[in-house]
């Protein structure tokens, strides 16, 4: 099994560490040592090595960090996990509700003129850095970059991940990386720049047709590069993870130890390249005014997929669609009351892994009913686990990862019989979830510039979620990927290629929770007849296909044409889905799909 | 009348005026001699002194400016302008495409190194001197500001306006002048900035309290302002304007003879706060390292206007909509082919005129017949005058100023019968702005993030419009009003008592234009059952009352909602401009606003 439902945090660990913690600041004549739950790649999961913050602290959530000092430990933790974070921590922690309470000035509170806090440059990037120090001006309080006091005091720490990594086909990737390397070095030269450092594990894996096991659910090989203008890139990645790819990565492709990367940045002539929000502050410093900020190369060219990408990301669409519709058959066939959110997850990752494509899941199964529903990124526990009781709403949020794509699909289903209330509000989700489905719009617009297409039937019954309408999504790689995003503060345009999640919602704190989500790919809009032939427009193209629960929806609410639209999606559902699945989960699959 | 439809043009006074400048640029050793369509306040109207560019080259657009150089004489219009500008200048002057070709690259190629550009720094600001020196850089062509050459030359130029400023009464601004300067003090010593210079007119008219009519269309009158961090003004205002206004004014403002201006901000101690798009170059560099740039104070306190105004401008809308349903109704009187869109102006200012309380139209009439509809900024002259034909429709754009409030309304108007492309596409127009008119939104969005709302029908179709959706609107003050609007380019958040304009529309080059237009103001939403409690809303409260032309509507292409609230505001427009207008007037009232 990939899930796990243990409860991991031991509250009662934490003081003993964090004592130990306090005797190291002590030697370094320090006043106090940030942990972020951060590595040096800022990715969304880290290795059990860089669990620093959940083995210091007890507390497991996916973002926050501590800054431990002599009197006091502040756990920092952003609105969802304010109530898992007491039932982790020890009592000689102290939960800090973040971002309203801001590190810097948080710091200036408590400590004394003079006062000195470390950090590992390693793990905190420039900008993070750069704001804690503007919030602490005039204070005297000060921050310095040190060794990481937790891996001092951590025995048995696992080692960094050290896990092999494989070609990714170019049957899949569509590009070689020769071909990649060629045209991001083109754009670099262009832009007057010698060199680019990547620190981002999914842009050198992208650039060199790589993929990796080093960290669970994304599909990447740890290492830092550079990108040379001429298109030569230097790797510092373990041999060991590298074994039989020599031939693979070519001659422009140098493999150097990880140890060796920053005196490699000495020798760098500047112009060097680097993205200010995502680089090490220790790369950043080492590279001095040789440094320049810039886009990561590899992120846009990254995010805009290729036919072959696009056909391959459908493809484990597909697979993954009927996995989903196998689980969804039997979660109908079962009586309200008789199951359990974890033999929900358990039962879909049984689904998921009988075909032998899938090769993790992309993210933890979010499977919440009734009021967990409500809590927008439930993780079930053993502990939390609830009984799918009549009336409720089921949230179902989930993924694969396939060596053709990764998928992200989310469904609400009824189990029973759900108030009208709950009807109502899914049917306005549902209604902007189509009313983006179907958007055309004119090239060169942003997310900010059409998420309220997807909120708007919401809206106008007075009601919203707080997340985003959609997120980039990677091809066999993160499923959280930048820069493109549907959200009012994404100003990156929209650009063929690029695959995003489509996923309104609704939550009533303590009742129920809604979302529907589908991914979605960029295209070129064909011309319709009689529209402006001179105008270049954009459509979505849907990859996600499983029933929409037909039993939540109140026909009453929904316009004609969207009306149509499910009519015509649950038909290519059957189309696509159908060969795929057992003749019970087919019959199943005709009757979810019938029109409305 | 207002409006008048002459051909102002003469082309061929402007190549003796030219040679006169070249004697000039002769005298003072320059190579050229930039000449821009703006005053030293940067609004949309100049009076008849500062109408330079008119005067040298015959050019008598809204935007535009000449470079004049001894071998050529470029003349820099945008997309509006190109044929307009053919006709009004001699051959001795050279269009140039703008803003495709930029004034920087334009000098860089025409100009030796070495050569000299003259510019008069109270008629451009910092942001676009620093934008044409950017693009000079290394060229060794130079910009030099030095006295109005133009204004040497020009024999007989008018003097600067004069007209007498009146007070703007509490029952209108609905807040005295005192409080104003008091609370935007307040802000001052917030940011710690010791004074602000105001230099757009409605700014400190806003503040004063007072209104003018120094140029057309715009009731202001022209001077400087520094507001001091105590609440105190320095106004540089001509003595012969504010006549009988001391004891309004009172003693907390001073008032200086414009010449003194310059001398006065030599004693001003920073920082000063200058806003950067506005402000003269002069102003700027006068202050020195004194200056700090930031918005103009009163830009948003104005933009957001209280309960005394928009009751002010709802009444304004009352009569204005009357006038324009008289005008309509005899519009409706009329045979296909019988009348000329100058008739129709003509016939619109007098409507408009029966009632004394209409101080001037708000801009000058768009009336485009047929083709010329599909002109977005048009102005019948004379010589385009067109007749209203069978199968045309008339886009009408107009309003008038009140002394409670500015009003800009637009209607399309079937003449005769339409063809069938032109009625869907008109209602396409109709439902996007039918569908902003009848959002909610959670506070804190801007015009980028909502605006998709009112062109999503047209988009459906691969249609779409080259304008924003609407502007900001004063309260008796300019007829365009920053800083909110409903484009993709405002981030300024919407905030309760914005005035702004919904307006649509279609255009269709060599066959018709459409556009609707009413005026909308932010309101808070009130709550709604089985709403989110939590969560602040905003909506839209419809200022314009106006039969929108039923006969150009495709019913099967509106969704029940959106033909639900056409007739609850064809309900609400009968009920509020029913008993202003004449009994003819009424019985075409119930016709033209009878239930879909």
């Amino acid at each position: 099994m990939f899930q796990s439902f243990e409860v991991t945090a031991r509250p009662e660990q934490g003081p003993p560490r964090l004592a130990a913690l306090r005797a190291e600041l002590a030697a370094e004549r320090l006043d106090g040592f940030l942990i972020p739950r951060a590595d040096a790649h800022q990715g969304e999961y880290v290795a059990p090595h860089d669990e620093r913050l959940a083995w210091l602290t007890g507390f497991t959530g996916s973002a926050g960090f501590c800054a431990a000092l002599w009197d006091v430990a502040g756990v920092f933790v952003d609105g969802r996990y304010r109530t898992q974070v007491k039932a982790q921590v020890a009592q000689e922690f102290t939960p800090v509700p973040w971002p309203e309470v801001k590190l810097g000035g948080w710091l200036k509170e408590q400590l004394p003129e003079g006062g000195t806090v470390g950090f590992d440059p390693w793990l905190h990037t420039p900008g993070q850095i750069a704001e804690v120090e503007k919030a602490l001006e005039g204070s005297g309080v000060v921050l310095r970059a040190c060794a990481n006091l937790v891996d001092r005091i951590w025995e048995n720490q696992p080692p960094p991940p050290m896990q092999p990594a494989k070609a990714h086909p170019i049957e899949f990737a569509g590009e070689t990386s020769a071909a990649k390397r060629g045209r991001l070095a083109q754009r670099l030269k262009e832009a007057g720049h010698r060199s680019a450092v990547i620190t981002l594990p999914d842009s050198h894996n992208w650039l060199l047709n790589i993929r990796g096991s080093d960290i669970p659910r994304n599909p990447v090989a740890h290492g830092f590069a550079v990108l040379h203008d001429s298109g030569a890139v230097d790797l510092f990645m373990a041999e060991a993870k590298l074994k039989g790819l020599e031939e693979h990565l070519g001659d422009a492709v140098t493999v150097h130890a990880p140890e060796r990367f920053l005196e490699h940045l000495d020798r760098l002539e500047g112009p060097v390249r680097i993205e200010k929000q995502t680089v090490p502050v220790i790369v950043a410093e080492r590279l001095g005014d040789r440094a320049v900020w810039g886009d990561d190369p590899c992120a846009l060219p990254k995010a805009c997929k290729n036919e072959a990408e696009i056909a391959g990301s459908a493809a484990a669409h597909l697979r993954d669609g009927a996995a989903l519709c196998e689980l969804l058959a039997w979660l109908d066939a079962q009586t309200p009351g008789s199951l359990t959110e974890t033999q929900v997850v358990s039962q879909l990752e049984v689904a998921r892994r009988k075909d032998n494509a899938l090769q993790d899941i992309s993210f933890e199964t979010i499977a919440g009913t009734g009021p967990n529903g409500a809590i927008m990124h439930y993780r079930v526990t053993e502990e939390t686990d609830s009984r799918l009781e009549d009336g409720h709403l089921l949230v179902l949020d989930s993924g694969g990862q396939y060596l053709d794509g990764t998928t992200d699909i989310t469904r609400t289903i009824a189990i029973g019989t759900p108030p009208e209330e709950a009807r109502a509000a899914f049917t306005r989700v549902l209604a902007g979830m189509i009313a983006m489905s179907r958007l055309r719009w004119p090239e060169g617009l942003a997310g900010c510039h059409i998420e309220a297409i997807g909120r708007m039937p919401l809206w106008l019954a007075g009601q919203d979620f707080d997340h985003g309408l959609g997120h980039g999504v990677g091809a066999y790689l993160s499923v959280h990927e930048g820069p493109q995003r549907l959200s009012r503060i994404s100003d990156v345009a929209l650009q063929p290629g690029m695959i995003l999640s489509n996923e309104p919602g609704y939550y009533r704190e303590g009742a129920f929770g809604i979302r529907i989500e589908n991914l979605l790919v960029v295209r070129k809009a064909p011309a319709l007849p009689g529209g402006d032939a001179h105008r270049a427009m954009l459509h979505w193209e849907t990859l996600s296909f499983a029933p929409i629960d037909r039993r939540l929806i109140e026909p009453a609410l929904l316009e004609p044409a969207a009306v149509e639209w499910l009519n015509r999606y649950h038909a290519e559902v059957v189309e696509k889905i159908g060969p795929r699945v057992s003749p019970a989960t087919k019959l199943w699959l005709d009757n979810a799909t019938a029109p409305l």
